[in-house]
């Protein structure tokens, strides 16, 4: 045998080599990806859907013990807005119509905490935050602590279309109502006898904690204390209102519509009027979360998710999850996101979530536990 | 030469497959990684600095024919801030303490647009916004509205330090500042003659278009148009206060604070008080924004700063060049950040940028332009 030949185990070595190699390098590629491959995840199908829409009506503290006609006068109330904005995006309308339009139903109906439903602030009176976007142009419209508007979520929307700023916020945002022919209501409106009990127990869990709502007002550490026991909120659904969608056209919008927290501070801001945190759309993905304001912020939750999945690769499921299961705290939020092929993901780290969702390929559902 | 033998050309060829695969696919893993080997990306030095800080007054169209004793004056007054926050980090104080500082300095100074330079709303009033956060715990405080504060920035830490909600708007943030002992002034504290005739430039300009102030009020189109040509912003620095700060615990925290944009709105809210739009820290880096508000805010830039970092996996600059080159349009907006091992990255896309930037290495610089 000279030099210029190989034995028929240099030659299999030589195979072995390119083999092994290739699946080394390529299995390490692989893991720098590893997110996208996490075994376990469902995988989600490659096929684009013609549109997809998914709602939340607030998740939080749901006992299962719930009467059975609650369950069912809720489960009725959230498949009468998802058939609202389905029926929208069936016909060809835009995401943001849908996401309009059921948003609206949702505040017309006082089981929500928003619009009619919306809870009371320590001052005993009605703040609502709303905000919507659309995520072919980024353009988007919020207002935060309007208190004579029957629609938020279409101020909102008038806020996008037609304002140079996305937020406005008090008397600012009751002062650019004045310019629009928005429906306008006094803040009576508002008023239901289930979150006037709510709002009398948090006055009186703050009392039971030797802070009346006086001292609140005068002592800050007093608050410090609430903020670590959420005393007056346990038990307590967070609820939110929230539509994502994805049109015929491929296009996504988001929107969000609170009465906020039971006993809010006068002139706080929650997560929902803010672009990334409650509510986002980009090109990718469109979320809507719900939970605890001040968690829901600090994490960006909203944009959280979009960048995740975009920078990391992953599937919308998982960046939903990741940022629901590892970034949020237990019992602290859920969130409802649509990506551009129209999958779904809707996770929660609650005991429940009113929700649901429906698309072109059949799919139609609301629930309130897995 | 029978069938166990090789000849010269195919081992040649196997080898060719072996090499020529193994570069394949080590390139293609390498594709998907690409932002972090971009070519001609600086180099960031590895090793932990003990502290840094970076501060900014603003990025816009700033011209180089500025008067030098003008330029002079504005590079002064940066390193008096810069110091102070350098001073505190140096002496081992925290990353909070010294963007507090930094900041009180920069607001006292008539210069920049915040506390006593904030410019004037389309009502001629001044409201001024200001946040503050935490990157170990992700605790922040803002404010958005204050018109009777002196330093917007520490009514941001107190927001922070002892209320259980991050953000208070308007009237809420007036309450707010009730509870607390921090110093209050006239709203007339804020004016200044510069920026008064900056507001009759920007009245004049809605004039010219033939869009008075009281048709701005009533005509919702008006505002669209405004929304087209920025004209009453051009010439102007979109000034804001920010800085960034690493401590010698390893700390980050970020920080800013603005009176917003000349002509604003009533109960406009920018991109500052939001938590992750123009302020956001967490433990990876820390980020202050300062430009066009609203397309800060619909990029959520100071949050997007570190998620592209953290799940892309790049360098500090190579992050904050993405979301300023990449994301953001040209002249828009310009930012800040540190990272926990102190490196800084300070890019912008307007012509110039108010900055400045210290370390525990003999880092300690104040710029305007390149």
């Amino acid at each position: 045998m000279d030099g210029n030949q190989a034995t028929p185990s240099f030659r299999h070595f030589l195979a072995f080599l390119l083999v092994g190699g290739l699946l080394l390098v390529s299995n390490a590629c692989q893991q720098n990806d590893s997110q996208s491959s996490e075994a376990g995840y469902e995988e989600e199908a490659t096929e684009q859907k013609d549109y997809a829409i998914a709602i939340h009506g607030g998740a939080g503290t749901i006992s299962r013990d719930l009467p059975d006609s609650t369950k069912e006068a809720h489960r009725q109330a959230l498949d009468r807005a998802l058939s609202i904005g389905q029926k929208v995006l069936a016909e060809g309308g835009s995401a943001l119509d849908a996401v309009e339009q059921t948003i609206r139903q949702l505040e017309n109906d006082p089981r929500f905490n928003a619009g009619k439903g919306a809870v009371y602030t320590s001052e005993g009176e009605h703040e609502l935050d709303a905000a919507i976007m659309d995520g072919t142009t980024l353009e988007a419209g919020a207002i935060t602590g309007i208190k004579t508007v029957k629609h938020p979520i279409t101020l909102a929307r008038h806020v996008m279309n037609n304002s140079r700023h996305i937020l406005f916020a008090g008397d600012g945002a009751e002062a650019y109502a004045d310019q629009t022919e928005v429906e306008r209501v006094k803040n009576s409106y508002f008023d239901t006898q289930h979150r006037f009990e709510d709002w009398k127990e948090s006055q009186k869990d703050d009392k039971q904690s030797g802070v009346s709502p006086e001292n609140k007002k005068t002592d800050p550490f007093a608050e410090k204390q609430s903020k670590a026991t959420h005393q007056y909120i346990k038990d307590e659904v967070f609820g939110t209102v929230g539509c994502v969608a994805l049109d015929k056209n491929g296009k996504l919008a988001a929107g969000t519509s609170t009465g906020g927290l039971t006993g809010k501070e006068y002139g706080r801001v929650g997560d929902v009027p803010i672009v990334g945190a409650g509510t986002y759309a980009n090109q990718h993905v469109a979320v809507s979360a719900t939970g605890i304001g001040e968690d829901i912020m600090r994490h960006v939750t909203g944009f959280h998710v979009g960048a995740y999945k975009e920078y990391k690769g992953t599937t919308l499921k998982q960046a939903a999850r990741h940022v629901i299961n590892n970034r949020l705290n237990p019992g602290e939020a859920g969130l409802i996101s649509v990506d551009r092929h129209g999958h779904i993901a809707m996770p929660y780290n609650t005991e429940g979530m009113f929700r649901g969702a429906a698309d072109s390929e059949g799919t139609h559902f609301v629930k309130i536990w897995e």
